[in-house]
């Protein structure tokens, strides 16, 4: 294949998240989809036939032949994507780093370890630093691995950040309105859905609670430093196919005007902008002053998907702000933030050393199956 | 008609909130409706005509021949019973007061003025000490205006009185996912909530904000004294029928465990229930610990529609309790409120003066139509 | 328990249909439920903690602490009731009608067997003849069984009825715009119907081209012979609930007049209305004259759920008329329509050898438990 | 503006079908949006002012000052695309044609006039042929009027013109499930579609019963002939956002096996893509085999929303063929419908006239204003 694209595997390839993978590497420059694995009783066959494509458009024809592998190292590929579901993601993530490949997991197993980034490239592209200890620590060699955060928390974040920058952030209540894209297929079943709301997503509130305070935290000499704030999350899953929703409150450290706070969301930009990554939205933050948005069939594909758009911002009686957020679950949550770990990692110069070294040996294996 | 039961006339009768007062004194012990009203074409028209019939089952065969009249008096009843729009509920309910009639309302116009009670019986009888000064400073004579609060104002409310009495409220936040028989028929665009939520309901969340602490407040001499916490409100439409679901944290005045908070709301019981009023649900708030309810599909008619389901009860990292609590909207939150009311007042013998003195005005009126 | 009610075991009695079963059979007045057995892990553990109840209202206090059994006979009941899934159901059902016990199943294995009945009481309730004939070529002694049809066909079936009666029937044309919860819990991924419309349901076409004609044909000297028309059948999936519409055209063999067809089917009384079987609604098709029922929402629970409805019944310009029926799909279609089999099994006298003869034995067995 | 670019005024601009017509038109390479007129309280505003923007993706900048106007010639542009509601449509659209514009609408006014072609490009372009004479009839001079079908109607005739032309057709029965964008906005209200199918949609079957048969009839020497079939069509509306299924039936003239009807599908191209049609997509029919396609949220946006989706063809036992079709109603079915038609009568030198001729004046009444 391409002889200057990084080559990519995935794991977990079959889901709906690793369709997205697939189906946002289709066309992507950087990057060419090299190797696909699965857990599941597809091993074997080609991807064609082994995934049942369940997103808008056709399956992309590249991949159609791909046999399906096992998720276990060595994958032809300088990187792996992973979207494991989470009671095996531990242990296969675990053996890719330790063979060397860099590892970019959109599962929850070692999100909150304390030496592995959570990482929104907007936000704390410098809690990257913490993988040469990483590495050391845990004898991965050139392997390592870099997680992104649940996929509310991601969209809530966004908007977080650009407050918590300037503002300093004492406390955050967020209620969500989530679409059943976020748990796969089957996922929920409809029943859960149809004329109804389901208030209750497994392990989804305690995560925005912890994730949101690492991801907007420092990376200290020693550690990572959770941010002194507190959040407060309840969790619904609604009738919507895809775009979750994020009704938000937040308590300021400084006095801010609206203005303030307005101009501060639409005028953030950050590292993904600066380095022109190319999943990048131009704006990763789109405020929106009509009275009846964000919208989740209206906005989600807003910026390809990897924007989130606010709205709704108004003072609050209780903290200090009050706004709507909302985001393309399984794009900026899930598949689109990983991708964009990737090309942060690339363009760090994070995503070289392994086909380089092991390219022989990876084509040599890879041909004898 | 009954000689002993009150007679009933509904104003704004076609409409969803009207039929669902047509529908639950069908068969009442205590009322009849005697009147149907409303400011549409219908006038004129025999009910079973004018009004397309929306809920569940057959529409009373009693109401069917019943005549359609302005919304102005005289009517042949004891109270009127009012869901009109807001527009024109104040001029057409202030003339049913000042001529005689009790008036309890759904509608918004007078709820926040300073000498009506914004009534739910469970929480605020002692409010219809205010009637005499209402009467006598407006001139109504015999008659008054009674109103019920907002949908999600009331299902949220009937959570936390138990909670403000027993331990004192500081601050309330809630974020609610609302269904559309709330605005009525047509009232919601479908395009708003397919595959979509809508996060906008006019006057929806300054309702909430208001109404709750004037429910929650007290009487004093001279004024209705509000509660002394603040409320935060986020209100959504979502593609649910039936059933207002509100997210709610709450900040208490004194410590109490979440034993003590669990057993203040499922030992609620107040003045309908000792009163045994009809529909008076037999236990006010349901307390459910399954950790996926309530949801409206399921818990929306529990109590006939009258209770309200509280669940996923935690303790809360930024205020100190949160839960979801639910219930259904156009009866314990619209057309049962106001019934509920009306029992109120019967038993507390408010609804008699009027029948005894213009019985015949009304009826020779009526026959001259 | 009770001496003179016949004691019920339910198979599958954890599932969507099999709890339909518990809760119709709350209150009635002929049955009690006396044992519960499903195929799953809960076996051994109190119903009440096996089974996630998922219909409004609560679990029936009763059947809470009853311990789930082995779906396999003996069980201490006169009659099984059997909503198992197809593929175990077979042997299942086989080892119980062996034992002596009445089978009365809403699983599809047996339906289309030569000497099981597949049984509407209003339309072939003398196809119960063909039992002597059964329990003496399978050696069932004194027990049988007998099936109830797919949810869409009995649905259908039920207005096709006085139809065929009448005019005979000369070709159908069905398509169905099918509940999620015809397919139990989980069922239905929520993305296959959010925002969407599922074309295929597997095995449901074929059910009613092939069902319909067994239950509307007669039962000759040696065998079923089907109804001489044919029957084509498109399944769809929709965002509803509860309640099949089936959009249906049909080509009658005699001449008639819409007068006449519409009279064929608001007319229509039979068997279990003559029997005043307690399940058997007054009218089994309820014929509605506005232009945009049957809805749903608003008639699917006509009759207790089992009353079919139909609407737009119009001349049509390919076969003779079309109309569009509906009715409710785990009541008449499932649960429903098996009580009401047990029902007129029992008029007939056909639920009583097994617990006078076995009683002992199955008690005693039990207590061993 | 552009000099080679044929300007396009567009009726009813503010409506759902008129914002799809701006976003199609929005970076069309032959058209170019010059005037928008609305017969609502819009005219007067910029158009960023007046309307509501509903579609995915934000308005586009051009046409946000563009002042609304009102619907009545002269406006300044070449041809007037008409998506006004019907009852003020005959009138509007008959003064733009009898001013010299060609009229291309998208309204069901004129669609049956005999000597108005009802038209899809891929099956009866030739109906052009009797614009002459509508002209000279009518009066009209250079001005004509060109209508496309109902949307559903547009969808199915797709799928049955290659059958018709291959193997005639002899009779047709369609039933569909119908998205709510079909109704524009607010169109249906969210209590019609929640948990629930409304089996009525006024005046639709009519419509797909007549207009099949003119689309698909021939232009004889006098008149236009309807294709000598019959239809029958149940329609009902679902909780679908866009995309129209249809199930469908077919009896055909000629004897053909299943292979030849797929690929008389599937291979089906005509004049659009022969003429490169800018909107015409590559292949009008799309046949999958999948057996739970076409479904709405997956397939309608194929070809750009231009191409219809057939899946689950199969013999049927009362017709010969069955099949379940599916296209976006907005795009194919009437907005993209008419700017296909536009290209058309483009591409046959019908769009000329006028700009030559009334360049001058309509410009000089457009800078009055």
């Amino acid at each position: 294949m391409s002889n200057n694209r990084v080559r990519v595997g995935i794991l977990g390839a079959t889901g709906m998240v690793g369709q997205r993978f697939v189906q946002l590497l289709a066309n992507h420059p950087g990057f060419v989809v090299t190797a696909l694995a699965a857990s599941d009783r597809s091993q074997g066959k080609p991807y064609g036939e082994a995934c049942t494509w369940r997103l808008v458009g056709d399956m992309p024809p590249l991949v159609r032949p791909m046999v399906v592998q096992s998720p276990q190292p060595p994958l032809e590929c300088d990187v792996v994507l992973s979207s494991l579901p989470s009671d095996i993601a531990r242990a296969a993530e675990e053996s890719f780093a330790r063979a060397g490949y860099p590892v970019i997991s959109n599962a929850s197993s070692f999100r909150m370890d304390a030496d592995v980034p959570l990482l929104i490239p907007e936000i704390n592209a410098d809690h990257l630093d913490v993988l040469p200890r990483q590495r050391r620590e845990r004898g991965f060699g050139d392997g390592y691995i870099v997680t992104n955060p649940n996929c509310s928390t991601i969209i809530m974040a966004l908007a977080l950040a650009p407050l918590h920058q300037r503002f300093g952030i004492e406390a955050v209540v967020a209620t969500t309105l989530q679409a059943v894209s976020g748990a796969g297929y089957p996922g929920v079943p409809s029943l859960d859905v149809v004329d109804n709301v389901l208030p209750f997503i497994d392990g989804e509130e305690a995560k925005m609670e912890r994730e949101t305070r690492k991801i907007l935290g420092r990376l200290g000499h020693t550690a990572f430093e959770d941010a002194a704030f507190v959040v407060s999350a309840q969790c619904h899953r609604v009738n919507v196919a895809d775009g979750h929703t994020v009704a938000v409150r937040v308590k300021l450290c400084k006095r801010a005007s609206i203005t303030e706070v307005r101009e501060a969301l639409s005028a953030y930009r950050s590292v993904p902008q600066e380095l022109r990554l190319h999943s990048a939205p131009e704006r990763p933050v789109i405020v929106r002053d009509e009275n009846d948005r964000p919208q989740p069939r209206l906005d989600r594909d807003t910026g390809g998907g990897m924007s989130v758009t606010v709205g709704r911002l108004f003072p609050d009686s209780v903290l200090d702000y009050r706004f709507v957020v909302l985001g393309h679950n399984t794009i900026r949550g899930a598949a689109g933030a990983a991708i964009l770990n990737a090309e942060l990692l690339q363009a760090r110069g994070l995503l070289e050393g392994k086909s380089a070294r092991e390219d022989t040996t990876a084509t040599a294996q890879a041909r004898l199956r």
